[in-house]
This record gives C-alpha cells, sequence and structure tokens, in this order.
C-alpha cells in the first residue's frame, strides 16, 4: 500500500450500541409518536435534561449495579462526568432546581437515551431508550388513576387490545407484616417473595425463616398473602381480613379500591386491571402503588410498562418534600412484541408514492407534479435520475412502495400519469389537473386498498 | 449536622450544559415535527446512530477544533471510545457500513444531540441537536433542487415568508483560478475572500497578493467575481464571461442555472433565491454547489440552513464511491429567531382544556368528563386535588392555558359544566352529553376566538 493512501477504517459500532436503519427508524419514530400523543393528552409536558451530568448527581442514586455500568469520564475542564443511566435521578435532579418556575403538582414526560454499560446480551442494550411519565407534588389518588388511564390509553393507542394491568400497594403487605411483627425485617420479606414463581412456596417460606426470622407460621401467611386469588373484588374482601386493624394496611387497600373505581369511572373495561398481590418487585424502592403491564398473546416478554409511587423524589438534592409517581414504558419491549404479534408492517420510506424520473427533459413536470402532489398532503419521493425505468422500479420496490407515478413523453403531452399499485401490478391513467387533486385521490385510493392476496 | 442525614447535592447542570423546561421543550419539538413533516415529504428517511462511537470513528475526521473539543475517553472494556460531535461523521460510517442493506440512492434524516467541549460563551453550548438532510449516490442536480426545495418548504412550513436562500457553486471560482493559472492556491484564496465582509476588497486583494501569490490585477479579478450582482440572470451572464472556455467553470455556471429553472418549475417565487458569488463559507469543504439561508428581518443571525455537495462522502471507511449533496437546519438559531420575531407564544402545557377538581365527591364524574373530551380529541389537563378553586386556577393561569371547565355540585347534578375563557373571563354553561361533543364544541369556540384586546 502507497504510504500516501489514507487507511480505510473498518466501518462497525460499538458491542452493545445499534444502528438504526430507515424500517428500525420509521417503527421507533411511530411508537414515540403515540406515546408523546397519549401523554400530551394528559396535559403531561414534555422535558429534556442533558446527557452528561456531574457525577456526583449520578454516582451512588442508582444501585450498586448503576454504579458500576456507569460511563464515567473526566472532561476537559478537568470535571468528573457521567452520562445518565435513566430519567429518573435527572428528573429528581431537575425537580430541585426548579421546582419554583414549574410549580407542584408538575407533570412531564420524558423520552430519551441512556447509558449502562452492560455486559452485553441478547435483546440487551449499552444505549436505549427510556419514555417515562411522572407525577410530582402530590399525594392524591387521582395522580394515581391517571397512571393508570395513561398506561392504558398507551397500549390501546398502540393498538394492543388483550393485556392486563397489574395493581399491587407496598402498604398491604406492610399491614401484614405489622400486624405479624415483622415490619422491620420488610426488605428480607420482600427479596424472598420475589423468588415466588422460582422456587414455590415452600422456598419462599425457608428463606423468610432463615433470612427475615419469621416462624414458619409467619412465613406462611406472607405466602397466602401473596397467592390470594380471584376478582378484584374477593381479593379486596381477603385483604381487607388479612390487613385488618393495621392503619397502613387499611390505607392500602382503600386506596387499591379507590383506584379501581376511578378507572372504571373513566370506562377502563373492568377485565383490563387486575389486582395481583405476588407482585413483589417494585415494592423495594416504591411505597405505595405498583403497576405492571403484561401482554396476554405474549406474557413471557415481562411488564412492558412498569410504575409506582414513592414517598420523596429528590432528597437527595433538596429539602423539599416531593412525592410522586410515574411509569416508564418499555419502547425496546413493546417495539420486538409489536414485531412479534406481526402489528408494524414494515416500511423503508416515509412517502407515500414513488414518481419515477421517465423522460430526461421533462424535469421541470416531475418537479411541478411532485410540487402539486405535497401541496395535496402526500409525500412524494421523486427519483433523482433519468434511468431505465426497470431499475428505479426496483429501487421503489425494495423500499416497499405501494404506489408508483409513470409519466413518459406520451402521458406529459396527454396531461396524464399512471399510478400503479405495486403489489396488484394494476395500473390506470389519471388526468394531472392544475392541482393533481384527482391524481392525489388516485393514489390515496390505491394507498386504502387491500392488497390483493 | 447529624452524620446520619445524608448531604444535600446542589442540583446543577454542568457548564455549557441546560435543561429544557415545558416552554421550550414544546417549542422545540414543535419545530423538530415541522422538520420531519417536511423530510418526510420528499421521502427523506429517518435514521439513527449510537451516541458514542469508536474513537478512531471521530478522531481526525472533522477539524483540529473538532478534534480538540471531542469528548473521549476508555470505556469499561478499555476501547477508547467519543461522543459524536456532528451528524456527518456518523453518517459516512453509516453508509460504508449499510451500503448494500440501504441500495443507492439514499435519502436520510437525522435529528439527534452531538457534543463538542467548546469554550462556552453566550449562546453556544456543549451539547446540542442538529437536524440533517442528505441524500447519498447521486450527483444528479435533481438532488440538488430538491435540496433546495427542502430548504424552502422547511421554512414556509415554520411561518417565514421574508427569507433568501442565496446559491454558489465552487467550481465557478475554480474556473476563474483555472483561467488565472491560480488554480492551484483555491485554499489560500478562498481564505482571503472568506474576509471580503471584514476587510473590504483592498485588504483580501492584499492578502490574495501575500499569501496566495497572485498579481494585484488576478487578485482584483477574484474579488470582482465576488462582487458580482443583479438579478440571477445578470449574475449568470456575467460568470458565464469570467470563466468562458474553462470546462469546471462552466459546468458550475450551467449547474446553477439548472438548479434555479428547477427550483422555479416546483414553484418556489422567484424573489426567494438568489444567487451570491460572494459565499465563500463552505466552498472549502463542499465541491459543488452550496447554500446559505438568511432571514430577511434578522440578517445578523446569520445562516439558518446550509449545505452543499460533496464529491465523496465516506473515503475513509470504503472504498465505494459516494457523492452526496445535503444541508442543516439551525435548530437553536431558528429558535431564536422566532421568539425574537413573536412567532411562538409561550405555552407551558400541552393540554387544550384545565379541568378543575371541584366537588369533592364527585371524582368519578370529572374522571368521566375528562375521558369523553379524550375521546373527542382533546387533551385535558385534570387538577389531582379538591383544592379551593382559586388556586386551581392560578395553576392554570400559570400554564398558560386558555380554557378552564368547572364544575361544582349544582352543574353536576344539571349535567352540565362551566367553559370559562382564561383571557377574557366570560364563561359559558354548556350541557355535558354522553359524548360531551356538544362541549368539546365550545371548548374548541374558545381556543380558537382571538383574545379581546
Amino acid at each position: 500500500m502507497n504510504s500516501n493512501t489514507p487507511e480505510i477504517v473498518t466501518p462497525r459500532t460499538l458491542k452493545g450500541f445499534r444502528d438504526y436503519l430507515p424500517a428500525a427508524m420509521i417503527a421507533r419514530e411511530r411508537l414515540i409518536d403515540t406515546a408523546r400523543r397519549v401523554y400530551r393528552s394528559y396535559g403531561f409536558s414534555p422535558i429534556d435534561t442533558p446527557a452528561l451530568e456531574y457525577l456526583e448527581i449520578l454516582a451512588g442514586k442508582g444501585s450498586a449495579e448503576t454504579d458500576r455500568q456507569l460511563y464515567r469520564f473526566v472532561d476537559h475542564g478537568g470535571r468528573e462526568v457521567g452520562l445518565r443511566f435513566d430519567l429518573t435521578v435527572p428528573l429528581a435532579r431537575f425537580v430541585a432546581q426548579h421546582a419554583a418556575t414549574l410549580g407542584m403538582p408538575f407533570k412531564r414526560y420524558h423520552i430519551a437515551t441512556v447509558w449502562r454499560g452492560e455486559k452485553s446480551q441478547r435483546g440487551r442494550y449499552r444505549e436505549f431508550m427510556q419514555c417515562d411519565f411522572d407525577t410530582i407534588g402530590t399525594e392524591s389518588v387521582v395522580a394515581d388513576i391517571e397512571t393508570g388511564l395513561v398506561i392504558h390509553g398507551l397500549l390501546t393507542a398502540l393498538g394492543f387490545s388483550e393485556f392486563t394491568i397489574r395493581l399491587n400497594d407496598r402498604r398491604v403487605l406492610n399491614g401484614l407484616l405489622e400486624n405479624l411483627g415483622l415490619l422491620g425485617q420488610s426488605t428480607a420479606v420482600l427479596r424472598a417473595l420475589d423468588k415466588l414463581p422460582k422456587v414455590g412456596a415452600g422456598g419462599v417460606e425457608q428463606e423468610m425463616v432463615s433470612q427475615a426470622g419469621a416462624t414458619p407460621d409467619q412465613a406462611a401467611q406472607v405466602v397466602r398473602l401473596a397467592e390470594v386469588t380471584g376478582t378484584n373484588d374477593q381479593i379486596l374482601s381477603q385483604l381487607d381480613h388479612m390487613v385488618s386493624g393495621t392503619e397502613v394496611g387499611g390505607r392500602g387497600v382503600a386506596h387499591l379500591r379507590a383506584v379501581l373505581v376511578g378507572l372504571q369511572a373513566a370506562g377502563v373495561p373492568v377485565g383490563r386491571v387486575c389486582l395481583d398481590v405476588a407482585i413483589a418487585r417494585g415494592l423495594d424502592y416504591y411505597t405505595g402503588i405498583v403497576f405492571e403491564t403484561f401482554l396476554a398473546p405474549l406474557p413471557s416478554i415481562g411488564s412492558v410498562c412498569s410504575g409506582g409511587r414513592y414517598d420523596n423524589l429528590a432528597g437527595l438534592y433538596t429539602k423539599q418534600h416531593l412525592p410522586g409517581i410515574g411509569a416508564s414504558l418499555g419502547l425496546d419491549r413493546l417495539l420486538a412484541a409489536m414485531e412479534e404479534l406481526g402489528m408494524v408492517e414494515s416500511v423503508q420510506t416515509p412517502a407515500d408514492a414513488f414518481l419515477a424520473y421517465f423522460a430526461h427533459d421533462a424535469l421541470p413536470n416531475y418537479l411541478q407534479l411532485a410540487a402539486q402532489l405535497r401541496a395535496a398532503g402526500l409525500r412524494v419521493d421523486l427519483y433523482p435520475e433519468a434511468k431505465r425505468l426497470g431499475q428505479q422500479l426496483r429501487y421503489a420496490d425494495q423500499r416497499g412502495f405501494r404506489v408508483a407515478l409513470i409519466a413518459g413523453e406520451n402521458e406529459i403531452a396527454k396531461g396524464t400519469c399512471q399510478v400503479k399499485d405495486l403489489k396488484s401490478g394494476d395500473s390506470v391513467e389519471v388526468a394531472v389537473g392544475p392541482a393533481a387533486t384527482t391524481l392525489a385521490a388516485a393514489v390515496r385510493a390505491v394507498l386504502t386498498k387491500q392488497a390483493a392476496p
């Protein structure tokens, strides 16, 4: 190799990172647009925060694991900085810093990229997007009801009909533990309870006895609580009984009852919301109600939208007491689910119609036609070179266009254009009026037509 | 302080970084939505690339300045990595890596955050958003025309009417330099020419003589080229004359002529596009046509959308020859301009109407009413606590709501709701039907009404 020839750098992305090609990005943009539309319909406002924060803002604010995964370095000014690993820590910093300007209660959504240097494995990325919404500064049950409504609205707007929102409340377990005299061991109890699906009732009870200092009878009572099943009403009356006499437990059960009533008043179908006392995950860091959302056709992918209530969001950054509730939509998980369920048609282009550049000297005609169609609200991709039609149609086909517009010298002389359905192969010749409205209507007719099988 | 009390970490952002509060973020989202809509209407597809790239992908690919400003560090796996400083280098890596999958020509837009550790000064940030569109894999003039159309479409869609797109072509200057025997000194000539607005013709000519080895007469001819003015037709005929006999100059002039014809065919008003041979900035790295865009009421803020044609995008990553053309919308600059020109009404909420929570026991009624209004397409912010109405209305006022919906026990009993115009103070009582369509219409009537002066 000549030493003057610059060496080619192999084009590649870092492990755990990925490019979004058009089809993937179009699907992601559609999902994000839907989420934004739903968040906005409830009055949640968008915010954004920097990707980089002072290390002291981020470090020690998540778990030992997030600390280990933190991308951290020293910047040009000698400052220790880190890339945000979630949107909750930045939210806490944000509301502590701007509380006076924002006013409370404050409802925000935040859709942004976060980074975690995780051990990369199938389906886990080191860069991913989070899609959070939170209501800060109120303990009202209305915010809890609304959280459920937004989750329901999101899933419905995305086209899901078979899904279940599962509810629990940390205080119910606390009530039982208080009755049993085990309130001080709640962390160890929760850690054991979390293993219920894996090790079964026997294993959980054993761990509670050995690790949480419970008697076998106490452990059995806790497991019985987590195994309470039935209709929501049946569960509520059993819980009433199990936590009777404790203020905290009573409040938890009353709260769950109020949330169910509210969701129903707002039109959420009864079967969509289920009390599930077995939800232990989340109870560890949430202090009140907890939400998880499962897709009936794909239970194995886990919860696609989870959240809950916390007592004090920003205690590390301000003395102002800021309770809140929030949830996070699992964008990547949902996209994967929608793909698996055949809910997203893969498209490589955001345009509605492909316009061939056929007769070399007629470029002004094509430019004018494209402009007219765009003015009529259509998105038109004009091929930039007067190449053979076959090559142009391969381009259109590769990008999944349904409609190709073709006008040769004859059509241009007559003032017409061929509208070709690339799925059926059918073609109709349509007059190009001064505003191309007839042509635009013909394109729309093909776009809304079902493809012949 | 008790040693068990965790210390409060001062909530602050890094120098050169900033939070987006709702009003700023709502304005930014609106601008981005408009840009996406315009890009898509021309068939540009969205893509995304990782924020972090291998350092070897980024370093040495911009200027010495971007190298110095690069945020770089060593990651968990010992890899040298950097944060992207623009979207062009990642695009080059991306097309080199995926060219076969993408197919050429390839039209993409990319709206994403980039980072530069610049010396921070007023209005310059270390984290900002770029909003680029590019057409790769074709040398056709159609792509150049379309670039102008997209710029025109963007500014028009944003509500600007007084702006000028200025065009130049690197090859015109090259033609003159070839005629003068100065083609080898083009970089030094350009560097001098770039100072024309600052130091005037005399200063530029002096520098060309001392730095580019031009004779005083040659220098005067170059300056004369840059000072050619008149209508586009007048400029074209003068340029024809000045570059006559050189192939490259002739191609440059012919190209500018074809782009002007194409823009006009697509309906761009004549006065919106001006040839401007004085645009030297950009000629340094572009190889053909160059675009700059100026707002007539605010010329001082500089070009709000700039771009041009390059011979070979991805030469550092692939042997495949990939010519292209692209431009970048200056989001922050445009937002600042729109604010200065009073084109953006500051809103703190994306919602259309504020619904007061007035009668404590009527929560199910409010939840139902909000659900009905949302089903009718309105965005409704329900206050979460049954506080005094005055406090709730202050919340609505602080967020710039135009409409408040108020229903006390009387209204609920009657099946009505007050629709209050918060600007005029007027209130009308409207019946709440089963689908709330009358009420939704009443809200829309207020939203579209001009406020009384």
